[in-house]
């Protein structure tokens, strides 16, 4: 098909390997400072996940200790199989809300699904189906986005305020959130305020420190390592000093916030997925999640595959989407195991990671052993943390996820990719699942339209010329019938007419089928219907159609008296074929 | 879009009078011997419509009656709004099997479902959704036929022996008819193949006719109008005469004919379509049709329109597909308040009408009323039409659907359009909207497969210039960004890489975003990505994405030294434009 493009090898048992466990290729070479490098990302990726699972595990409807359950597994089989570095796998706020969602807060339909996912995007990923992505266009995965994140940072609005009892649907939430807005407590409105301020002052603070390098003197050095450090960090800080703050009014006997309160202590049990629940069986369950059995894991490796590739793009190095696909699915297979709710890859802790330096996948080892220690030894010190404070976290998080720059962007470069993104945006705030198909249909009808429809030039020479801008598929059929017979009769007495192929490279039969009829629709009028600027192919097809009547093809280029444009692949078709009668029949009763 | 093409006018009342009755157009210039020829194709067809109806009810497992009950309303609505003077609506052997399968040989739910097939297919008419027909595919189409048929000729074989108790199911039917065949009726087998012979023999005789002309003796003239009166009429002679002989048998006390036995008398009652069953609720009736509700107005659509386009063709007239979809919905829905089950365009009796000369589709007035007055008065006598005469009528009506040059012609021609036209034909022996739906599936990923995996060429000049050779979709961004790259770094160094999109004449944003990004990896790597041959469209949509580096775009055929060949509708595009970083993010999290 092209020149000059490096061909795999055919796989030997040893390649194989190491395409599936692509740690075989780089701890071979595993350095020192490698390991320095990893590990310091590494940690700091664990101060970031720590309070964030927490915090996502109430935008997933479950108690907080399966935010942490969930952001383990994750990193020690990416170390074995991801074939990013940066990348890192865990619980993020899309994925939580989706679970919220399809699993109605119940733990065990939240791990099934877990299981039911991984098994789903491992059999995508062994059946290479990971080409089905492309049909997500651009603008769906925007409106989607927007529309997730718009969704996620409302939600936490109760939290940020402490406002019970607001119903989970969107447009109930927002309209009993601001009819209740006169109950918001103070001293969580207050927290929240000043952790969003916080957050956002130590994340401006990071964006402005010059780099660091050896002609500074060393006190500013350290100063500015600080301040990164402590910005870094931002998270795990905030929700130690909350939970301080938190505490110490506990001790003094008043408790101005809501807290996380009670959570299950130690680490998760290992053990199977529950195939059933209580009196509830396994297919009554799974006919529970619904959709979402659709949705979640086609959304977790959109997500993963979309995170690996830009920051791939970003480092220069190539990501294998399949071999991402398999460390996906036995990540959840796995997670499902130690009562994990579905992961994807995480845009924010990725970035953190690629930030700090990470070095190979290695540095995942660090931050699942930092989730595992925290799991281990403070979960009890979890019931301190304010709700106001995780929910400024998470307010913080998916902010730049709204990003309404893309609408100017769409309308400036192409309006009607606004379609499809307006279908998604705003279906997504009725049921997700619809906001996506309803995308992917808009965006699908966008994609047909030009088929069944193609654009067609008229030029008016010797005989009429009619040239489609793009290729004829079996939809275009009826009407480019229609289009050539309108041209031919327009004029009085009708007119021949020459159909320049220049634009096709490939004909399926139904268009041929439809053409061979025309020709003698015409022949009975007194007119004719050539070809001229044939491919290769599409001439072959022609010619093995029998095409009737004398004439039927044109000397490439005679038609609009322009020079051969494809000398190096395909040459010029004359021929007087005889005029078999090969007329396709349609459907006869 | 185009020159010479003439635009209808805004439509005034009159015309759109006219447009929705095209009675008003040629009723005024209707003339006497326009009369004599509607007169003589109207009872011809008449002839072949009444034994027909009465064998195709049993193919939808109805009483006998139920077929002349559907074969008079299309008549008369079809004169008043229909815009081909040839084609006949009633009953067909492939909407009958379509109707056994979906009713289950329930009267109440054969008429119900005409009512709801007229409603849908008015409603697509009026919603103009007639295109939703270009994405059956000729190889769907004839995939489809081809079983049908087979099914419908395989269902008559137990009538033409005489045997009882043959299951519905197709491969049951076939192999509980060969394991019983010992059980053959001598009567019924002798008389069907009698039948069969007889029918090939006057269609054979037909066909050898010589054109009579003045110049031939009187009774030669008069010979072969006999023979070709009784060719044309030769199911309905067939009929009487089985009728007689079985009459004379009943006589004389015995019979050794299965006959078609007592049906209902008289016209229908005209009445309100059942909407419910005895006890059976609405709901729960729509519920047992299924997807019989989808497929059977399709099917209707398809093949009344298909007929129509082809006898449009032969005769040299158009017709508005549009209209006739709004002709067959209504005849529908006025069918189902005489007890009609679903029809539409027969394709073998609008060739009888063509054939025998029918001048404007006043004929049907003449075929409706024979089936009328058939109804009226003939009833008592089709007790005695022995079954097997009926399959025999049915045999030959199908025989020349089994048309398998078509299998010869698509491996000659396309052999990958083979594949929707097995998936089709294999998987309508299962169910019959399996078969379409795979048939369509199938030729849906042939069609996107090319959008999403787009042909390459690549040419090594000064740069490397890679071709597309179609237009770039959504689906084809990862693709083509893949290939790209790998073509730019094969070479070491990495050498710069030239798009030449003389083949796009439109470019979505996901696919200018895909690009931005690649540009930018490109930069990274030291090397340049641009672009050259520009249509307007796709250049005007480059530009205001505001691509990056600089000498982004060529002059036009600088990239393979060829000479501008859109010189009357694209100039060329080279310009330098100021490095604006516009980089569109991904899903972030």
């Amino acid at each position: 098909m092209s020149a000059g493009v490096p061909q795999r090898p055919p796989g030997c048992s040893s390649q194989t390997l190491q395409k599936s466990f692509p740690i075989l290729r780089w701890l071979p070479h595993y350095s020192l400072p490698c390991l320095k490098l990893d590990l310091i990302a590494g940690l700091t990726v664990g101060l970031t996940v720590v309070p964030q699972a927490l915090a996502y595990a109430d935008v997933a409807g479950l108690p907080a200790q399966y935010g942490l359950y969930s952001s383990f597994m994750g990193c020690f089989v990416y170390c074995l199989m991801g074939t990013s570095k940066d990348v890192t796998l865990g619980p993020t706020a899309i994925m939580s809300l989706l679970v919220s969602f399809y699993t109605f807060g119940d733990p065990a339909l939240a791990v099934l699904m877990t299981f039911l996912s991984g098994c789903i995007q491992l059999a995508m990923g062994l059946l290479c189906l990971g080409f089905l992505l492309d049909f997500i266009s651009y603008p769906v995965i925007k409106g989607f986005t927007l529309a997730v994140s718009l969704t996620i940072g409302f939600s936490q609005i109760k939290n940020l305020l402490g406002l019970h009892n607001i119903p989970q649907q969107f447009f109930l939430q927002v309209y009993d959130t601001f009819r209740r807005i006169g109950e918001t407590r103070a001293g969580d409105a207050t927290l929240g305020v000043l952790s969003i301020v916080a957050l956002l002052v130590l994340k401006l603070m990071k964006s402005h420190i010059p780099k660091i390098h050896r002609g500074m003197p060393l006190w500013l050095r350290l100063c500015y390592l600080t301040v990164w450090l402590t910005a870094t960090a931002r998270n795990a800080l905030l929700v130690i000093a909350a939970g301080l703050i938190a505490y110490s009014f506990q001790v003094m006997g008043s408790q101005p916030f809501i807290l996380t309160g009670k959570t299950a202590e130690g680490l998760p049990p290992f053990r199977l997925p529950p195939f059933s629940n209580g009196t509830v069986p396994f297919m009554s369950m799974v006919q529970d999640m619904g959709a979402g059995l659709g949705v979640i894991p086609f959304m977790g490796l959109l997500e993963s595959i979309a995170i690996a590739k830009a920051f791939a793009s970003q480092n220069n190095y190539r990501i294998d989407p399949n071999q991402e696909l398999l460390a996906l699915g036995i990540t959840n297979i796995l997670g499902s195991f130690v009562s994990s709710y579905p992961v994807t890859g995480s845009f924010g802790r990725t970035a953190v990671n690629a930030q700090t330096g990470v070095c190979t996948p290695a540095g995942g080892l660090f931050t699942g052993a930092l989730v595992l220690l925290s799991l281990a030894y403070l979960t009890p010190l979890f019931f301190y943390i304010p709700k106001a404070t995780l929910a400024a976290v998470i307010i913080c998080a998916v902010a730049p996820m709204f990003d309404t720059k893309v609408f100017r962007t769409l309308w400036k470069v192409k309006k009607l990719d606004l379609l499809p993104f307006f279908a998604t945006f705003l279906l997504c705030f009725w049921e997700v699942q619809y906001g996506i198909l309803a995308g992917v249909i808009v965006s699908g009808i966008l994609l047909l339209y030009p088929v069944a429809r193609p654009q067609i030039k008229v030029y008016d020479q010797e005989n009429l010329v009619v040239q489609p801008l793009s290729g004829l598929s079996f939809p275009a059929t009826e009407y480019i019938r229609d289009r050539l017979y309108e041209v031919a009769l327009a004029a009085s007495p009708p007119r021949s007419v020459v159909l320049d192929c220049s634009h096709l490279n490939t004909i399926d039969y139904t268009v041929v089928a439809g053409l061979n009829d025309l020709q003698q629709e015409f022949q009975r009028k007194g007119v004719s219907l050539s070809f001229s600027d044939l491919q290769d192919p599409v001439f072959r097809v022609l010619l093995a159609a029998k095409f009737t009547g004398p004439g039927s093809f044109r000397i490439q280029g005679e038609a609009r008296g322009k020079e051969d444009q494809q000398e190096a692949d395909s040459s010029s078709h004359s021929s007087l074929l005889p005029a078999v009668n090969n007329s396709p029949e349609i459907l006869a009763e």
